[in-house]
């Protein structure tokens, strides 16, 4: 039978804000009753708890173990969805099913990936990374010799400068978080900081940025400042231990955390030193939104402080009032993430969620807000704060100062990007979890 | 052509210990000359380094973009090493490849897992958990409903109480960092922390012990202090990010972080409170190393300090003298490490490695040290200690106090457990690596 629980109990615990949301220390308090009262939905009690039906599993000798493990078949609905199943002749996205995953490191199965002319088959024997240009020494590195140099490890988020785009339209696009928020993913990355090499090359005084090229047949180039290179930026060669996907640039490819996606350069084999950036077709005619003035910013490398809900999201529907926790993901290129408050009445009240350590800069941090939900209407939104004093923005705000969706000729590029305001879900009175404004 | 470094400089570099170890702090200062003029040995400088080759992979669109991402078939070489390969009724072992990953997280293909009598096929939606005993009320629990509960996420490390088994062998037996070392993996694990659970059913006073079982035909059973329950056991159903791998108790597994590999029970669907422990096959019949006295531990939950070199390591020769990094993994299930130190002249002299951050508790945490190899032999060692303060003991410090490998009769069980001395690797002349004992 399921419980009742105590009405009682439940009033007991402590509200930090409206429709519902619980204090985010609730449930550090083990061993109270409080949160023994609490919960009281989700469970069967039962005298005969002990009498567990013995399924086939149990019952004979199992499976062979394999080399590399593989999900259970009851999982393999759990995928990215594809923008171009077919390998036409044009850009393909595969995007994360974030609210089917937890944590804060993407599984590399999941991890998202844009490729823009299909993902090359590359002999890491045969790759070639050459620095050039305005340096000392001109060099070529091979996988083999990279692999001589110290390594670091960090976790870092990369996203896409159109991730959530989808918010640039005037009217809520009724999709998931996976739909919305599905070109951002994060991971461990091992490799050799590019500072290293570039002690190895030296650096002519006159050099102020790098044009990053790839080895797919796009050549996909992008410009970022030698002072980036100094400091944080990194030639990737594992992904979460193993080497890098191909999706995501296997061999190597250039990691600089906090930036717009595509500047990390995958499958990368140059590195070309200059005084002025290249102006590549990455980063003057797409990547860059068009603002309500008709101008555009020049260069916008860094992704923004952003947070969205996966749990509840759409697709994951309440079953009955009652409690649940609220949790999802926060992260910003400019450090660590300082705060996240979350509502559940549309922005009228805010209360603080609690933030998974380790707090890593420029990687997700998963945030959780206990909640009861009474079975009436909500609107859930979470903001995010980072280290840098940055806020992420309400949609009101961002759609005065970045515009809403952009008809353009296509020659004059993708123009929205880079949008990180509040994302709204609104749950009925059935449980159903629907992309709204709010 | 290959560059010849020039002596001098690489003498300016602060030796720290004998037989070329570095200070771990030269890489740290970015653009000086010293790191630059020290490498030098890796790469090739050409003037005509921009004329990179056109491999076909450049010259023609790539592949469609997967669902599920897979690795390079370039990289189906990596892989566990099995035991059991046939999947004859015994147990199989699958270890983890130390020297072909690198960073802190194992990949969910590549994590260890040992199985008693293979790996159950469970369907998720018709596994069930009971919790009852000594418990106010006795209560059964879906995945589903588990998953409304506050969860909580933490990389830890699991590892077996026989990884390094092969390190009680009188004789140091030639194998690789995978077959000494290599049950033993760390993931980011997502969950509901059993004391939350526990608060739902209540613990009678009397209770003291709970007794895990799985859902696995063996239906494998230990008991663990509920000590250990209010502390920081989990009930993980999310294994870097996605849902655990069937090899690692799919859908839901028992966590407790820092101990003996198999207490984390796998495929959890019991677990009952008591007042003794069960004194169950695998608690008392087997994982109690024999003292050299004849006696024997009567529970040896955790696991101790340790840590190990994976680059450079049986099957990575080194290629020629000049730079390597030695890198590795170090962890405790006492919390964090302290410190590693390394020695490239088996244990004359040692020099402080550098700990990758973040440093967290019952996690791996790799290590890394800059090292000069002269191009004559070294024995190579690393050591490690952690936050309370335990230090890995030295072989001759092990074997003094816990024994070599004994022969007894196997219903004595399997008597070489919990091994955790420092390994040491021989560098001959031509660079080839090799296990010895120093």
């Amino acid at each position: 039978m399921e419980t009742t629980p105590d009405k009682q109990d439940l009033e007991r615990l402590e509200a930090v804000a409206g429709n519902g949301l619980l204090d985010r220390r609730a449930f550090l308090r083990s061993g109270t009753a409080v949160a023994g009262a609490m919960m009281g939905y989700t469970f069967v009690r039962s005298a005969a708890a002990e009498r567990l039906a013995e399924e086939p599993w149990s019952l004979a000798p199992g499976g062979i173990s394999r080399p590399y493990e593989q999900r259970s078949h009851f999982e393999e609905k759990i995928v990215r969805t594809l923008s171009n199943p077919n390998g036409e002749p044009r850009t393909s996205h595969a995007r994360t099913p974030h609210h089917l995953v937890n944590g804060t490191i993407t599984p590399n199965g999941l991890h998202f990936t844009i490729v823009h002319s299909g993902t090359p088959d590359i002999d890491p024997d045969k790759h070639r990374l050459v620095i050039h240009g305005l340096v000392k020494r001109p060099l070529v590195f091979t996988l083999d010799s990279l692999s001589r140099y110290p390594m670091v490890s960090r976790f870092s988020f990369v996203e896409c400068g159109g991730n959530s785009a989808p918010m640039f339209s005037k009217e809520p696009i009724q999709a998931s978080v996976q739909a919305l928020h599905g070109l951002a993913s994060c991971a461990e990355w091992t490799g050799v900081k590019l500072s290293t090499l570039l002690d190895e090359t030296g650096i002519d005084a006159k050099a102020k940025w790098i044009v990053a090229e790839g080895a797919d047949s796009l050549a996909l180039s992008r410009s970022f400042p030698v002072k980036k290179a100094l400091d944080d930026a990194m030639i990737a060669l594992y992904q979460n231990g193993e080497r890098l996907m191909p999706g995501n640039g296997y061999p190597m490819r250039l990691l600089l955390p906090g930036y717009e996606g595509n500047m990390n350069v995958k499958f990368l084999r140059r590195l070309k030193l200059v005084e002025q950036p290249a102006m590549s077709y990455y980063e003057t005619r797409t990547y860059s939104q068009i603002l309500p003035n008709g101008k555009a910013f020049r260069f916008y490398f860094l992704q923004e402080v952003k947070s969205f809900i996966t749990h509840p999201s759409p697709g994951l529907a309440l079953r009955g009032p009652g409690f649940y926790e609220i949790s999802g993901i926060a992260y910003s290129g400019n450090g660590r993430i300082s705060k996240v408050t979350v509502s559940a009445d549309g922005g009228k009240s805010w209360g603080e969620a609690a933030l998974q350590a380790p707090l890593l800069p420029k990687a997700f941090t998963r945030f959780r807000m206990p909640w009861r939900w009474d079975g009436g209407p909500a609107v859930l939104q979470s903001r995010a704060w980072d280290e840098a004093g940055n806020v992420q923005p309400t949609r009101a705000q961002f759609v005065a100062e970045r515009g809403e969706t952009k008809e353009v000729p296509r020659v004059l590029g993708f123009p929205n990007q880079h949008y990180n305001s509040l994302t709204s879900w609104a749950v009925d009175a059935k449980g159903e979890v629907k992309h709204v404004y709010a």
